[in-house]
């Protein structure tokens, strides 16, 4: 039902990105120079390369490595970009509150402006007013997704061709939300391998999103760098938790079933998809005082390898049904995943969480946490029925307290020429 | 005179570091499971590995860009790593004050836990008090920087050790300090290519300062990600210069006379340095009013090449002397690299700066800027003199603004079985 290609692996333009730098270098000798001082320093580009394999001239070829900065994912296409592509390293998430003068006119003329510079930013261009159009020359895959809050379609005066369960989620008792880091009229998610490249992209598009609309939040998050771990492995998250092993892994069948929206308004119908962005705080120095047992019987899997407790390795199923020899269940109960565990496929959801790390208070404690970022078809019918058997008995709940909490309907993609949110606002 | 090797290229022990994973992955064939799964849909680890070459395997190989991760940057020699180690991508600089019961004897308990700590994680190893032991695996190039501030000297009762001229920066007009990112006793400097990383040092090393200090201010800055550019090559700020092209190369000659003390203290001589941190704010709203000709009439350098006005590439020396047709210099009187131009050597200061950005202010302004670190012998003799140019009258200074400042006596490194600051506390 879905097999248009979603996401195409990224292309590496070799060529492009850098070839400012490697052009002047190759004509003028430049990094001989440079390069040479370093060299003879015994530091620098080969000191830092793999180890190994024979030191390249620095006046010459590029390390292969440095392709991660020319990397581009293809803005177009039926679905939005940053959705089902691989986790780039860094993310931010920006929520913006229309002015009161904004309607579907306004809305329409923003978005047009917005893709237009989503998609030069990706390709590695300069945006239209952007001033600083080194900064945009390396993308590292790049990606910009938009999404659209409730108080949008009541600007537009399109409030019926809002999905029904797009509101903003009930209060849950563990939560403890803060309106600094809640709600918003307006997403954009920008990611990409590389922090500077997220800081101008994040820039260039808030200065064009500030005529239509105020910067309600930026939540920025992080994962493991590019390089750093194999891609495709799964990731710790800041409680030492393997974070993601239940996906759905993207392009697969699972994941269309699950992730794009299929019913509901026909706007958002094949190509759009839902999204619901909470930011989880870690209640990190009294989960430091729990010691690994407690801490892998909260979870339902052992810490360091990720596997269920029923299991040897990450990739094996929990045996909800295991006994110990005392008749109690090996995951308990209230085990964060059985808690969050769903049969049927259709009801999974796919979460591309990022780390936050922003400066701790004075006496030390972490302000630390998780932005659980999760796509569905349908908020209501996937994410809903999760999140109330979490709220109700998860172990980790001792651990972790919502503090910020937003949903918003991401619209397909669109073809070269178009923009997004043009089948609701065009 | 200074001829021990200085940090040595960082060291790729590829067993280490993912052992856990690999050895698990490779004994349970787990990763065939998830690997074969994700490959099957398309995308995941081959999807996103370097283009051109074969896919990987994904239950054998690791792809070799997985190599940064377990790179090593070794915590023991004659200095301290962190300085002339090439900057990962990732950086905190974290500032406390010292607790008023802490004396010299309580000071050495706390650099031989802290010493601990960090020869530890840098060698992917969990700290002692450790709870997330599968976080400290990666190191990615972690270092981990000390460096003592004015007060430590007087809590320790030894102020007639203190450098003379590490006292608080005069003010300077053009400063518009905040408390809350200036003064502190004592640094640490965390550094690595990843981020998580450098989360997790952060969280191990302050959680043991906490006994003997407060934390003042943790300021989080990024450069390129690992591989997105070549090694060795200047990277633009934020702003969209070329920032550090007239930086000694490090481990060279110039880089060893103007880097390392080599007067005072006798417990500073030989191995160690100073270290100025200025959090310095960039108007990038006003300074995208201006065009490329006036910036780069501010800067001096071309913005695009980084190329003085009167060269073609990066790495010509500025000509001073070079007038226009109407007679005034190419390089204006006030332009930033004439006022920061140092002609002797050991004048020179080291820099290793990193950006800073964050939440932008609700009207959308971006909170954005440079955490400017450098590296002397003397702050006096080396710093200040460039300082009070700049300050007198620099055109940047219109489009940036100091608004935190800091100095640290950083000590020699030490040996195995040592701990910094020994020669001063021991």
């Amino acid at each position: 039902m879905d097999d248009t290609p979603i996401d195409p692996a990224p292309t590496t333009t070799a060529a492009e990105g850098t070839t400012g730098v490697s052009r002047r270098r190759l004509l003028t000798g430049g990094a001989l120079t440079v390069g040479g001082a370093l060299a003879g320093a015994g530091i620098g580009v080969a000191a830092t390369g793999d180890s190994g394999g024979p030191t390249p001239d620095p006046g010459q070829a590029r390390p292969k490595e440095a392709a991660y900065g020319a990397q581009k994912v293809p803005f177009h296409g039926r679905h939005q970009a940053g959705i089902a592509t691989p986790a780039q390293a860094h993310g931010v998430f920006l929520g913006f509150e229309l002015a009161r003068t904004v309607d579907r006119a306004a809305l329409g003329r923003m978005m047009r402006l917005l893709t237009d510079d989503a998609v030069r930013l990706t390709r590695g261009q300069a945006a239209l007013a952007d001033t600083e159009a080194e900064l945009a020359a390396l993308p590292a895959r790049l990606t910009v997704t938009f999404g659209f809050g409730p108080g949008l379609f009541k600007a537009a005066g399109l409030d019926d061709q809002r999905p029904a369960s797009l509101t903003p989620l009930p209060r849950f008792p563990i939560d403890r939300l803060q309106d600094r880091w809640s709600g918003g009229d307006l997403l954009i998610q920008i990611c990409a391998d590389d922090p500077l490249t997220v800081a101008h992209a994040q820039r260039m598009l808030t200065k064009d999103a500030r005529t239509f609309a105020r910067l309600r939040w930026a939540q920025r998050g992080f994962r493991r760098g590019r390089g750093v771990q194999n891609d495709g492995v799964t990731q710790h998250n800041l409680m030492g938790q393997l974070d993601g092993t239940a996906n759905p892994p993207p392009g697969g069948d699972i994941f269309a079933k699950s992730v794009w929206t299929d019913s509901g308004p026909a706007w958002l119908r094949g190509g759009g998809t839902t999204l619901v962005l909470r930011r989880i705080r870690m209640e990190l120095e009294t989960w430091d005082a729990a010691d690994t047992k407690a801490k892998e019987f909260t979870v339902g899997r052992r810490l360091g390898s990720g596997a269920p407790l029923t299991g040897t390795v990450e990739a094996d199923a929990p045996d909800f049904e295991a006994k110990d020899k005392l008749g109690f269940p090996v995951i308990s109960e209230f085990a964060h995943i059985r808690r969050a565990h769903v049969t049927d496929d259709r009801m999974r959801i796919f979460r591309r969480p990022y780390n936050y790390d922003d400066a701790p208070a004075a006496d030390g404690r972490p302000d630390t946490g998780l932005l659980f970022a999760s796509f569905q078809r349908d908020i209501g019918e996937q994410f809903l029925p999760i999140q109330r058997r979490l709220a109700a008995s998860d172990l980790l709940n001792q651990w972790t307290t919502p503090i910020g909490s937003a949903v918003f309907a991401v619209p397909p993609g669109c073809a070269p020429g178009g923009w997004i949110g043009e089948s609701l606002l065009g």
